[in-house]
């Protein structure tokens, strides 16, 4: 059988015609690669590899299968009999993991520094199984947040689904692991982690914030725990609650790095929906309520309710 | 070729350094393990294997392609000849996952009530199969919400851009799958399936909410609709809106379970962003419009437009 | 071996059970095929196949690795030598693919306009092409957004970190994407891809909208910016603020469609979180500031501060 000659020139044409745009291709990327001559923006050439995002996110569900054994493995079943072969295959393999992405993000700092990384590798192990160690304390303070949130939401039905499917559990746990590694102070690698949390939940806590145990977040989507917010035990937050800083001037960045910008609350307070408090010196004393929508830039004395005086509404 | 001598120290010192850091793990690992003995925080140790959610991440896209045949897969073409071949390998591959999966949440049900279930397997098959006998009803509904959709939104551009890519729609279409789960009692998965869809789009439905036909969310981040809410027909909301309940005392949790503790809004509402309303007495009648950031509970009659008082602002 | 008489009745039991489920899936899967016989409900049949939204999202990262190179490539480490031949190899690879989901995107466009679409293949490449061709100003107009972001948030510790994890910056790279694919009046795919942006940050901006260089958003989740918003250079926000829209009317779709119906922001405005703006005609003047919470319908004339005042709470 033979082509027609339409047939054929309809093929050559494309042909043609993808070949003519390809041939545009060397240009364009000369001006790509060129674009960025004059260090006007952001390239990372010549550098140490950096920790991979894609790796931090498997670092933190490896954490969560060792944090809470039997809820996420899916494929084999945990008992007390292989209970601890499985964590010791999970920790192992953690350990190898998370140690070379730790060194990848101290040597990345050391060349932010030009200094040369001779003990990086060793930091890594170092790191790891400093972290490691801190596992059975987050465990413990975990399952206080996790009864927390049982007792604080009505539409709980077990602590199962609490364990599985709260963002709020989830926002909570990321945290904890990555104010560790804050306190360690792992570069790079807490913020990464803080992010993706944030990603998922809508919940944004900076690593660098204190918080103690039995922290309750419901529902979460728009909460942000500014980087040196100080919470106490048995704090309940809803969604849409700022512990925020006070408005900052242009350029505020480098004045006001480091110095405490974010509220401390007290143990046994409640924030409601939606409110907002702001400022390195406020402080909401013990079991205090704060009402939804409130917005607060100054102290508040313990055992306080706070309400918004309802504002006026107009019925048509 | 020979090494130098320093190569082959600083090699040996490496390995040292791994092997002195390995042979800590197996401590670290013991006080794991054994850091949940006295039960105080979450194992899930001897039970039975959870749903997967990865697994009911996959059904629910599957789900979808059944639901909008033709929109999400891209390696084949739908047409009239192969639509009933496609259409049957997608329902009959669903059905053998979704059984399987609402198996093993009967299972673990049974099993927190140490109860055996003999009927597992068969109340999957049972389960399931209900599950697909109520889709062209959930794909006549989806139809209303698509359109009102379109009608509400005037940067909408088509129909198709709605059904692949507003999150609203997504966030509706998981929360109607859930909802007819929540009705047949399936455990677990439902609440999996609505956290996900909280996660992708910022809008947290509970499957127990009751909601009416042509519904319609724009932007949608930060969206609550509390378990026990109930919304009528062409109801349309914004972002950032709460159906909630009113503030819950500290261990309220169990005695609140199971009670109308969300709001009623009727046919044709539309609640503008920010808005919060409150309480399971609460109800919005008919037609009435809420503007945002109100914040109201107690009942608000047919009819009824409700601005805020134009809060005062301090220019300076 | 023998199996007992007991073990072969559960076998065939289960087996039967099975079958049983299995034989009424036909009955089920006609029912749903046919349940959109009637047109009142979305399928997309004999249909050109349309972008896969996971393609659209696999563009945006290798789009990304162009625009900070070596930042997210994790296997190689990039350098002077290299860059020239890995910036060709990605940039080639993201034509070949660029173009054919564009084209797709053509296909779908004509068809929905009953249209054959000869030039849809050559369109493809052309604009991918173009679209290329802006890279280096995107790459140009995305530093001004880093530098903004560092002096901007005290909380940030390097620009590495910036690029890496603030959900920010991911949302405004892939708005300024996605606003280059909308002024070429590529259909679909820039909307698929700021939908993407606001699933993953929470932040909703629109294509359409008009957005200066220097622009940070600080947290971001719950921002919306609307369609036909404009914003100058230096423009700061914070999590919650919308550029919105008036209240719409019902069906209020198709009228609307193509109007500015949002916002203008001059130059240096800084918006704290929470504020909402609306209105097509609403101007902010250059260097105002708007407190967190406001709600605002009108315009503000430049230099102008405005807070709530201070709304009266009720202390118990």
């Amino acid at each position: 059988m033979k082509l027609s000659n339409d047939t054929v020139k309809a093929c050559k044409d494309g042909f043609e015609t993808h070949t003519r745009y390809r041939k545009q291709l060397p240009g364009v990327i000369r001006k790509i690669v060129e674009s960025c001559k004059d260090k006007q923006c952001f390239e990372h050439i010549g550098a140490q590899l950096i920790p991979s995002r894609q790796s931090v996110i498997e670092i933190i569900f490896r954490i969560r299968e060792i944090l809470f054994p039997g809820y996420f493995n899916t494929t084999e079943k945990l008992d007390s009999t292989n209970l601890y072969y499985q964590t010791g295959r999970s920790v192992d393999m953690l350990f190898e993991i998370f140690s070379e992405q730790m060194t990848l993000s101290f040597k990345h700092d050391c060349l932010r520094y030009d200094q040369p990384c001779v003990q990086c590798v060793k930091l890594g192990y170092e790191q790891a199984l400093k972290f490691l160690e801190s596992i059975p304390e987050i465990r413990q303070v975990l399952a206080t947040d996790i009864r927390a949130a049982y007792e604080g939401d009505p539409a709980a039905k077990s602590y199962d689904e609490i364990v599985f499917s709260y963002p709020g559990i989830f926002a909570i746990m990321v945290y904890r692991i990555a104010h560790q590694l804050f306190q360690q102070e792992v570069p790079l690698i807490p913020r990464i982690m803080s992010e993706y949390a944030h990603s998922v939940t809508g919940i944004d806590i900076h690593p660098g914030a204190q918080i103690g145990e039995s922290f309750f977040i419901d529902h979460g989507t728009g909460v942000v725990i500014g980087e040196t917010s100080s919470i106490g035990k048995n704090v309940r937050i809803y969604q849409g609650v700022t512990l925020g800083a006070l408005s900052l001037p242009k350029d505020a960045g480098d004045l006001l790095r480091g110095r405490k910008r974010h509220p401390t609350i007290e143990d046994e307070v409640i924030i409601y929906a939606g409110a907002t408090i702001l400022g390195g010196e406020t402080i909401i004393g013990t079991r205090s309520v704060i009402g939804g929508n409130v917005w607060i830039t100054e102290s508040v004395l313990p055992d306080t309710r706070v309400i918004l005086e309802a504002p006026r509404l107009i019925y048509k």
